[in-house]
């Protein structure tokens, strides 16, 4: 139904949509379907005992200070804890590179507020994280896509897309969301000497890098930019690096943090002055209280146990149950895989029969920037226990045999 | 210092600038300076040991969804809670109308998002929130200022600044930041009467509605708009009301609703994903928890007997300390009142010798869209105690008989 208001919406909210991805929460609801649907982290290993004591500890020690305004770039204590930690990764920078936001999809929206005038190209690997997309078409970027495989963004397709002046690089070098691929090692100093040699930023996602459940951590992207730069280089880095708390910590919660020039961080800070004023006091207070003695190195240890057995599972079902011609990717860490179906099926129309049975997934076309990727869908391992897993991919399976039958 | 990122850098963030209010943050930050800048509640009344319980509810009944992610739109019974609490102000709403937002510096922002094109006008009251010309700015709106008095936004003025075409009009009726005047009930008549007329909808701000001291409570804008309308014509009502938690419970949770047609919630919802993805779930369900059973309605009677306490402080210190040529407003209700100087005296001049002598306050021109103001300031009564608010209007007075004596 049109109504009165329909004429008066900015132009921009026409690019404007709900994400698929928002919309299928919605049958995760429905505790009967199985839902591979969203990116949620498992709510089993939430640390609940923590979190009790340490709003207790902020209320009793900081009560009238963490139910107060704060200062827009964030909790200082939080903010030093976060320098200290990506020290531990070769991460080396002080509170000033340090922006505090409600969750990394807030960093993203920033980060097209400040950097994406309408029109302006955007690289972005293809498939990638729809929320990206989503926040950065509300500013009028147009995306270039760069095309992926098990070793993430191909680099050898990129010098091509920088010709096109894109504004930024969007990577997800880890378990990328949604294919779970990481950037090999080689393609990482291959994307920072040509972002360089274009003089194009490179805006680099990390939710996921602490979950990396077998073979060895690579040097993020933002540590091997900085290794080629003199030390009094460092306004001039060429890197933003995202994190969150949501996957080591909870996402209910709201926070993440941008690494950055400290420019760039100015510019973020005023920008989100006019956008939420700042993140929570309180809840960046309780987070630095729960996360202050290096829980999160002990409690990430945890989550990887659990995802890295929850994936074992999903991959061991996969193989058991789907029919032939459907394939998929080995993630050695994150919450995602990504599988490819025969070109004759459509996730969308699966997905309907799959609700059906009881059994969610993302369809994976949301993810492509220019179109397309109508045979593959996204998986998450995180949230399902092994048994609902199991269950899960079984139904999945059933509903994609019936789907090639018919289509034979 | 200019440096590579400054080319970077989006045309609208030309517009951005760090807002005064903000960095005067930073001068409260040394507790010997009595500060009557920021707009922060008493840190006195947040009802800490509520929180305790509250949070310790939460997390035992419900843990692992508070800190999980949550649907875009808001926690239901939140959201049902609000719209009974608007009920007894006769706000009559159901949850498809209420859109939960991170603070309504957010609500703020997204109104930006969904409605502003560059260039399109915006209607403003003379001097208004410097908040929402922050926000607002972003997306290049160009303000239309409408004077303003002890009785609010001269209506009188208001057909001339319509013809210009504006996309919406944005009112704080209600013990005004910065003025703390209130919109007489026939203006709110005039207002709703010519906004109809001319097609624009009305952006009412309502944070301190509950906070009324003296006098009659008078009807919401969206209240008198909806008596003009037919049940069936709910899609098209012309008002969208912004109200929050901030000054009723605690700004540090950062929790605020947009009551609107359900046609701008969703395009608000959409808006949101791509900016925050939802506000956090533990702080809804907190909040939640504490005023679910009516906390909200005894608190407020609190707040109001503190804050006119200090507001009856500041009038008395005021009239006891000021020189000849200085005025004041006399607000009913609110955090805040308004200084007129003699135009000789420039409340920037003014303010940097004020912190010398630690006391602080906003200068008044960022509040006018348009420029001038330079001899009026803002003062905060509700954040400090009485005697510090005593002591810090001395300061201040002497200060100011400093400056008319260099001047005359």
């Amino acid at each position: 139904m049109l109504t009165l208001w329909d004429h008066r919406f900015a132009q921009r909210t026409q690019r404007m949509e709900s994400s698929a991805i928002r919309e299928l929460l919605k049958f995760t609801e429905n505790p009967d379907v199985i839902s591979f649907a969203g990116g949620m982290p498992a709510p089993e290993v939430f640390p609940i005992e923590k979190f009790k004591e340490a709003c207790l500890t902020v209320l009793d020690q900081n009560g009238p200070a963490s139910l107060q305004y704060g200062s827009t770039d964030g909790y200082a204590p939080l903010r030093e804890m976060i320098a200290r930690y990506s020290a531990r990764y070769g991460i080396n920078v002080t509170i000033d590179n340090i922006l505090i936001t409600s969750g990394s999809q807030q960093a993203l929206d920033l980060l097209g507020k400040i950097l994406i005038n309408p029109g302006d190209g955007v690289l972005v690997e293809s498939p990638t994280y729809v929320g990206a997309l989503q926040a950065w078409r509300a500013y009028g970027a147009e995306f270039v896509p760069v095309p992926t495989d098990e070793d993430g963004m191909m680099t050898s397709k990129l010098e091509s897309c920088l010709r096109a002046g894109p504004k930024f690089i969007y990577a997800l070098p880890n378990f990328q969301n949604p294919t779970g691929s990481t950037l090999a090692y080689d393609r990482r100093l291959k994307l920072i000497e040509l972002a360089e040699n274009y003089g194009v930023p490179i805006v680099e996602d990390d939710p996921y890098g602490q979950l990396r459940f077998e073979g060895e951590n690579l040097p993020a992207i933002e540590v091997l930019d900085s290794q080629t730069r003199a030390q009094e280089e460092c306004y001039s880095g060429n890197v933003i690096y995202l994190s969150t708390f949501s996957k080591t910590l909870a996402p209910g919660i709201r926070l993440a943090w941008v690494i950055a020039p400290p420019p760039v961080i100015t510019k973020l800070i005023q920008a989100k002055q006019g956008t939420d004023l700042h993140t929570s006091t309180f809840n960046q207070m309780v987070a630095y209280e729960v996360a202050k003695d290096g829980f999160l190195y002990e409690h990430a240890k945890l989550i990887r146990k659990v995802y890295k057995e929850r994936r074992d599972v999903m991959l061991d079902t996969l193989s058991e149950y789907m029919p032939e011609g459907v394939s998929w990717t080995h993630p050695k860490g994150g919450l995602f895989l990504w599988v490819t179906l025969p070109e004759c099926l459509n996730s969308q129309d699966l997905f309907k029969d799959a609700v059906a049975e009881k059994v969610a997934f993302v369809p994976g076309d949301s993810f492509y920037a220019e179109g397309g990727g109508f045979n593959t869908m996204r998986l998450n391992f995180s949230n399902a226990c092994p048994e609902r897993i199991n269950e899960g991919i079984f139904r999945l399976a059933n509903v994609l045999k019936k789907h090639l039958v018919a289509n034979s």
